[in-house]
């Protein structure tokens, strides 16, 4: 382990989130707050010690997996801590275990809040809150399209980038290239989703917010009431639609930007994603609808913002879903586990690798009929390696196993069942909201002080794909 | 398709059947009650239709792996409709579907009731209940050991009965050797525990009957409030070490009797085994003593009573687990899905294939940090065949998604979502009581009509290793 091209390079990231952190100043300005001031010290002291790591740690070319794989757990890691300063320093929230919970949930792109009074923050602290999302969402499109696949991680090779990209073991040479273009697609979208935003009523500043949380898929919103907040069926349905393409590899948005209209429904992992949001919609809006007061169009409009916003991860509410029926709790419940496509924003297991197990397991029915015939899985026409099936298997079976573990560590800490597995359903999988005490109305301000803990790890291993985290508590990792 | 060579043996099945259900007529003249009529009643019908299906359907030599599927699937399924005759002939469970639920519960070696007051039935019919669960459990040994893992279900391949046994493909000809052996040691233990039962003051009714339901993992008892009405320690004791017997290979139980004396702690599963039981008793009994008045050595007794009765998937209860403290519950919950060692009469997921499963995920980490190593998972020193890895990682995934399928179902039907967690377990897992409105202080009998058919299909695909029942959904099923 070269740990000093390691700290080299989180220090160089520390810089750069330093110099993200002036970005919320004018609008505190604009607004007439006074966190401007703290907001300032945060990003001083931020890049002063992003500096100090950049420049007393020498980079050695040779960055191998296992240098890859530490970067990108502490590099997390330590943004979540550096990036709780202007919440820390600015009083917003005093306590270290809070504000690190509130800033690790943001660059995750979770959503999760300990924040009671969304409103009584000033203006530049809500600002760097949605900020979190939007640079953590970032990070999560190259590393699941460009630097991942490369590491070998949960069936990952899958999900590759068709843009330029690296190739090979060497990380580092062309993913700046990748980058480059699926960050301009990011950008663009999130421009697009502003101005929509504006367009329905929404201030600069609260369009920025959303359009950051809903592009990142967090989830953070500027009032207490969340999007239902707004009260308008405009921006509902326009959070909906940006949502959808939040949770979209976004590989195919550049495809469709460079003239393959047809890219999205040529996609079998975009057609079962549609699927999966058109079929839970259906079963919850009609049980809704003939089981309560609302009209049809309410109805439609509260179950496609739920299960979007459910599914993608985002975790915005509109409608408390812990009062239907139990039946579309249930889906709600389940549709935690899925998340959006690879190569989205979006956390959760992912639609390809339910739709590889899926498969798998129809494979399996085949093979105890036809015991001598030689099956593969396929994605329409493509085989696809026993190795990367493998490795999905991997991830899903890991995948329960820490849920597993994560509830009976919340139980552990006095969560009652039906919280805990709402709420670690709601971290592991990077959405936000959950069950019971932690529902959509509620907030993880009376979670256990060391649960906080316990839920930080949860987002952090669900957002990297679990084996990156999981990786490091091997003791062979350390090796040599 | 065969259908004839089917029909055949479940004809000779059905009559076989029909001759076990004069057993409890003894009994039910003893007592001077008035069941014997109905139940030989039930026994007549029973064996005259057996008797017409073995009699007017032709064998044909050549058992393929289809036919064998299709004989076991609906074998049990026959079983279940013809053993519920005595509840209805007996008016004792007037409805069809509270019978054949009741019957499948048995047969499945679930033990879930729908019955309020058993204390309130004749003898007769109790003994018929409890001889249910008996007879499964002969099926489940000689299936898991004998037959399953010749048609490659799930990892099946890797609980092969280390006795004499059918070799390839051919299923009939030594299956009836290996059945004769692990019968006598399912034979012999049984007696062995109903003597100690009448020794602790049970009567020979009593102790024949839990003697079958423990022996088969059962769970039901002649008692409403199941073996804590007995409310004695030697008994709870005695019953906690049969329990773990149940719930071990047959295979081993043979070879120790053989003069092996060491076989139990040379396995690999049995020491999982015991390490689960152990460690979970351990974190429930100081969780319990902890946090309540209860003494150390009632602790002890109820934590190990119930850990082993939930994790050999039995049901019996003596405590009520849902007023301990959430850790203790979760875990409870938790150990549903385990299930006790392959090759015994408890269902779940199995010991061996969690074992296999965590291997593989370690396996899955070191292949991370070295790419370009071949490993392979093992236990102990013997690699396991990659081919066998992937059907468990299969029966896993399966079962996690017939889980999640039951509780939508669970839900869409009216329970609420802690109980249809806790119902789909209970079920799927063969193991009886579950969560919330059915508890261990609680029963089936207020679960909506379609519910309990589900339930029932629940328990018949988890007894019959999952693959065994869904492979007759696949239409290449039915083919030429």
């Amino acid at each position: 382990m070269h740990l000093s091209s390691v700290f080299h390079i989180l220090g160089l990231l520390t810089m750069f989130l330093g110099v993200t952190m002036l970005a919320p100043i004018p609008f505190s300005l604009y607004y007439g707050d006074a966190d401007w001031v703290p907001i300032l010290i945060a990003a001083l002291t931020t890049f002063a010690a992003g500096f100090a790591g950049f420049r007393f740690h020498e980079f050695r070319k040779d960055l191998r997996a296992k240098e890859g794989f530490a970067v990108v757990t502490f590099g997390w890691i330590i943004m979540s801590l550096f990036g709780s300063l202007p919440f820390l320093f600015s009083g917003a929230i005093p306590s270290l275990t809070d504000a690190f919970f509130e800033t690790m949930s943001g660059f995750t792109t979770t959503g999760a809040t300990i924040l009671q009074d969304i409103e009584g923050l000033p203006h530049g602290v809500l600002f760097w809150r949605a900020m979190t999302h939007w640079i953590g969402g970032m990070g999560i499109i190259v590393l699941s399209l460009a630097i991942l696949p490369f590491l070998g991680v949960g069936g990952m090779e899958l999900f590759k980038a068709e843009v330029p990209g690296p190739t090979a073991d060497k990380l580092t040479p062309r993913i700046t290239e990748t980058a480059k273009i699926l960050w301009s697609v990011y950008v663009a979208i999130t421009a697009i989703h502003a101005v929509l935003l504006m367009l329905g009523g929404m201030t600069l500043f609260e369009a920025l917010c959303h359009a950051f949380a809903t592009m990142a898929t967090g989830g953070y919103s500027t009032l207490n009431a969340s999007v239902g907040g707004f009260g308008s069926s405009y921006i509902n349905y326009v959070i909906i639609f940006f949502m959808i393409l939040a949770g979209t590899n976004f590989t195919l948005h550049y495809r469709f930007a460079r003239g393959e209209w047809d890219v999205y429904f040529r996609n079998k992992e975009f057609r079962f994603y549609m699927g999966m949001i058109g079929l839970a919609a259906l079963i919850i809006c009609s049980n809704i609808f003939f089981n309560s007061e609302i009209g049809f169009w309410q109805a439609l409009e509260d179950t496609l913002f739920q299960v979007v916003s459910i599914i993608t991860t985002t975790g915005y509410g509109t409608a408390d879903y812990e009062k239907w029926p139990y039946v579309s709790q249930i889906i709600i419940f389940f549709l935690m586990f899925a998340g959006g496509c690879a190569g989205s924003t979006s956390g959760g297991i992912k639609i390809i690798r339910l739709y590889v197990l899926i498969k798998f397991i129809l494979d399996e029915i085949l093979h105890l009929l036809h015991p001598h015939a030689v099956t593969r899985v396929r994605i329409g026409k493509t085989a696809i390696e026993r190795g990367v099936v493998t490795n999905i298997l991997g991830f899903f079976s890991l995948f329960i196993l820490i849920y597993t573990l994560g509830v009976i560590a919340m139980a552990a800490l006095g969560m009652d069942l039906l919280s805990a597995f709402g709420a670690v359903a709601a971290t592991l999988g990077n959405i936000g909201p959950g069950l019971g005490s932690v529902g959509p109305t509620d907030n993880y301000a009376h979670v256990h002080e060391l649960g906080k803990w316990v839920l930080s790890l949860l987002m952090l291993m669900g957002r990297l794909e679990l084996f990156t985290v999981v990786i490091l508590f091997s003791p062979s990792f350390w090796h040599k």
